[in-house]
């Protein structure tokens, strides 16, 4: 399949691209999502004090991670003309992968504006989905005006990773997803989700596709500015000089207004985790769930070990990837196995 | 849940130990486990050489193993008197945490016997899980022999490792999930199924459930006495001193008539895998589908992965197991991370 059926397009006045994400675009992107890839599974994972939560592994989507719902929305409502002219993207690499993915099943020409200091595995697999790759520094370089000037150059439309309705919309299609499974094995739907934060993209999609779940976003230590523009009522960014982090999906700078309105209608508060919460979560997942996840994708699970967000009720938890070098991995385990000795 | 419907329970006539195992009961075995537990996510994974094969990751299960189905399958189809004296198994691991697990949730007693070299992670799990755990040295013990005197000694059954005809059927649920999702997802049934081959219980299942496929066991080098015995047309065991390996689930002596019996029938030929090919699917499948294989649940996809088994048509492999320490598996991504510098 390379598009989906007619009655699953947008109707022409639905192609603006500053309206506000709805919950029946959501609806059409988990139609669309349904069509294109298995659901990925729901994995009950016990805690260390006896408690359940759901977990929903997105990193086993075929590009590791959850982005290519958002890709897919995006770019199989974009006009033929659009489609001709390619697409620009911007990220540290998954929803780089999901754009490539999503272009390439479409035929359509993508360019991605990563950072030099990107994952290896992350950039071999955008270049080796057919993406073609402009690299730049993360702290010297705004990753945003090169976009636009690419965008300028080719007339291509920028499939932002976070603050886009489309984006936002098919990134709420695993919220769909979620609810029917937890439904299924969990006795009805989910009353929290716990969702790593970089932009919001993913959050505001699950607020949008499970209107009476609580929405948690986790985001790393020093890089909390969503869960610092949430308790001041106003968007801020991160700070100058932003401590080190695993986290790469997460090292975003601040969020966007479309994200911001969803969470705060919602009444969003956002939580911080450490690095070692992060590794810990990536162990325990490892070891429980058989599941490699990255460290930006093991934020809210390792909020929930830390006791930073109750799993109580019917608390479902969003491994959002699984996108890791194999050395970084390995330290990962080896710190972990030689502390637990 | 703790019982399946009443009428997904065996026939009196049906519940003689010697019977030979049926597609009829695996057909029961399946929907036992359809209600027990979600289906096991199938993945599409791309080979090096462009080609596609797909993997059932039974590592998702919740013990980590396909080996849930044949427990339950097996402990839920005993009768009262039988379940009040409780279960006997031999195991290095996975089938102890499969009976562990499944004894647990039925309110059995179980005791396990294990080799005193089994993973860390193995012993502990099925000790967390309730099982009283009996240690044995591989090389100077007789595990059957132990594990005779503990069920004479309480009257229990032994729940065989593969040579059951619960067991096999109960493993071969394992196919007949495989079928419906490939039917979904890959365009029809499966043409060939590849697996791991211990004792032969998975194999025979998957043999049951998909009677058009040509299934292929898979065994680590020096312990390919079932390759051997089809090869050759009557039973023999893994020679004396066999070579150290990492799959520690393959690591059986020798096959059983109720398993040979299936494998001849059907014409089955074994493939052998080197150590090294193992540890190359180990690797590949973190990378590629982010999952964590443990060695003998690798075996399969490290045999197509070296063109032993030809991927053509619509190959299935099942990943059969992912429960392995964290320092060997560390050991594993470093040495081919390092090798891939």
């Amino acid at each position: 399949m390379t598009n989906p059926s007619p009655q699953l397009r947008a109707a022409p006045e639905a192609r603006e691209p500053t309206r506000a994400p709805t919950r029946e675009g959501v609806l059409r992107a988990a139609a669309k999502v349904s069509a294109l890839v298995p659901h990925t599974p729901l994995l009950a994972l016990e805690l260390p004090d006896g408690g359940t939560v759901w977990c929903k592994a997105e990193c086993l989507q075929p590009v590791g991670a959850f982005k290519l719902r958002g890709a897919w929305h995006r770019l199989t409502d974009l006009s033929e003309k659009e489609r001709a002219r390619g697409v620009v993207a911007v990220s540290s690499g998954n929803h780089a992968q999901g754009v490539a993915w999503a272009a390439r099943r479409l035929g359509i020409a993508a360019t991605i504006v990563m950072p030099a200091d990107a994952p290896a595995v992350k950039l071999n697999e955008t270049r080796r989905l057919g993406a073609q790759v402009v690299l730049y520094e993360r702290l010297t370089q705004s990753r945003d005006a090169i976009a636009a000037q690419l965008c300028a150059a080719q007339g291509s439309v920028l499939v932002h990773a976070y603050g886009d309705p489309w984006v936002i919309e098919g990134q709420g299609s695993a919220g769909i997803e979620l609810a029917s499974q937890m439904e299924c094995f969990a006795g009805g739907p989910p009353t929290r989700i716990v969702a790593p934060c970089g932009g919001g993209g993913l959050v505001s999609g699950l607020a949008l596709a499970c209107p009476e779940a609580q929405v948690v976003p986790v985001e790393p230590e020093g890089w909390d500015d969503v869960t610092r523009s949430l308790a001041g009522g106003a968007i801020v960014g991160v700070g100058a000089n932003p401590p080190p982090t695993a986290c790469d999906a997460l090292q975003t700078m601040a969020t966007f207004p479309i994200n911001f309105a969803v969470m705060t209608s919602r009444g969003m508060q956002g939580v911080a985790v450490s690095e070692a919460e992060v590794r810990a979560a990536q162990v325990y997942a490892f070891a429980k769930l058989r599941l490699v996840v990255e460290p930006g994708g093991a934020a809210a699970l390792g909020a929930v070990l830390a006791a930073k967000v109750p799993a109580d009720g019917r608390t479902a938890v969003i491994l959002s990837g699984g996108n890791v070098d194999p050395a970084s991995f390995a330290s990962v385990l080896r710190g972990e196995s030689e502390s637990m000795k």
